[in-house]
């Protein structure tokens, strides 16, 4: 069983649950990947945290973590990219595997968009602030093209927003400003670092989506592998 | 914490997570139902166990009930109509609210349709052969119009199959037909008794949708009532 530590938001949960079971080559129930979802919608903010001297997260994390791992969790995720800034000291102490959605997230960038290229960010100023994802993209021979403060206010934080508060399709113009934006900037192609940003998408025209890779679907597909991975581990 | 007994399938169980997201009024993550889901697609079959004399899956479904209570979880409610037949040996000795998606599809049935009306029910053949949802109908005055079993063969089941298998779109025509029948035998209207049914029929005419009580989503809505009336019974 996968332990999934989400809420964050609780709509960015459900799409990624939907990602991992549309991830499996499954032909009946039993071929589907155990999960055990952890959807706490009451996690204190990341971004106040980290932007404006908030309640942490990190004691709530790790709660949900242990609580994860003391109901049988082989293998754990957390389907929030801002919450990754803890993703090191949620590690710290955790014998179970814990991909980070920065680094698939980034390796499959590098795999789509070949060494070299600009990548654009879809992510809170948070996560900005954090520095993860131009870190992971630096590693991989890539290059970080931020949005500009202004695409963060008026484009990028109120689409969030708005799918924060279940309005996902008046969200899309929002963020497809923002992307021509950063390929104005020169970006070859973008990174959804946010995991509100791909249900605001869902109806952008499908250039626009095969420019984008999909922090979402990049973690859930790393669900899978992680479980065929724990799966094929087991003693005979 | 509302505990979620899923995985039965797991798109049924993404479904009913995205419906109690949607059944909650709130602007912000706070706002929403903390969830924990327990999505175990390795429960075995309910179908064979009830029909063919198939392992049963009450040790699974008692393991995970108790993962979730040891978890911290306040109420719990089951994500799968068959498994219902369980749903009396689930309470035995469990402290905690446990709504029957059972009752609660039947209550919202009377509230659609009014006392007396003649109710189609698209089910797996073993949640008829369990008798629930006839006892739920007929203690609220309503009348059941089963399927036939031409119907199950040729419609229903292959359906359920389809949505199992991850093609829910395909399932919808087979679906349509099935309603259509019971029509034709006078059903005043329906209820969707297998949370894969309410995937197939996303495409199908509104007017065909509006026929029917769709269980998931009153799951879903008791889901998100009894989460308030556990906020409101805490101790000031």
């Amino acid at each position: 069983m996968i332990g999934v530590l989400g809420g964050m938001g609780p709509l960015a949960t459900v799409d990624f649950f939907a990602k991992v079971v549309a991830a499996t080559d499954a032909q009946d129930d039993a071929g589907h990947v155990p999960l055990l979802i952890h959807s706490d919608p009451r996690i204190p903010g990341r971004p106040a945290a980290l932007l404006q001297g908030g309640p942490s997260p990190l004691p709530a994390l790790m709660a949900a973590r242990d609580r994860l791992i003391a109901a049988g969790a082989q293998g754990l995720v957390m389907a929030c990219n801002t919450a990754h800034f803890w993703h090191a000291q949620l590690c710290e102490g955790c014998a179970l595997p814990f991909p980070s959605i920065v680094d698939t997230a980034c390796a499959q960038a590098l795999q789509t968009f070949g060494r070299g290229a600009r990548i654009g960010l879809v992510a809170t100023r948070a996560t900005l602030a954090t520095h993860l994802f131009e870190a992971a993209l630096q590693a991989r021979g890539l290059t970080l093209v931020a949005p500009s403060n202004a695409a963060l206010d008026d484009w990028i934080l109120p689409a969030i927003a708005l799918v924060k508060a279940g309005q996902p399709r008046q969200a899309g113009p929002l963020l497809v400003q923002a992307i021509r934006a950063m390929q104005a900037d020169g970006a070859d192609g973008i990174v959804l670092a946010c995991t509100e940003a791909p249900l605001a998408l869902q109806d952008a025209p499908q250039a626009l989506q095969d420019l984008c890779v999909d922090s979402t679907t990049a973690l859930a597909q790393a669900t899978v592998a992680l479980w065929q991975q724990l799966q094929a581990a087991r003693p005979a």
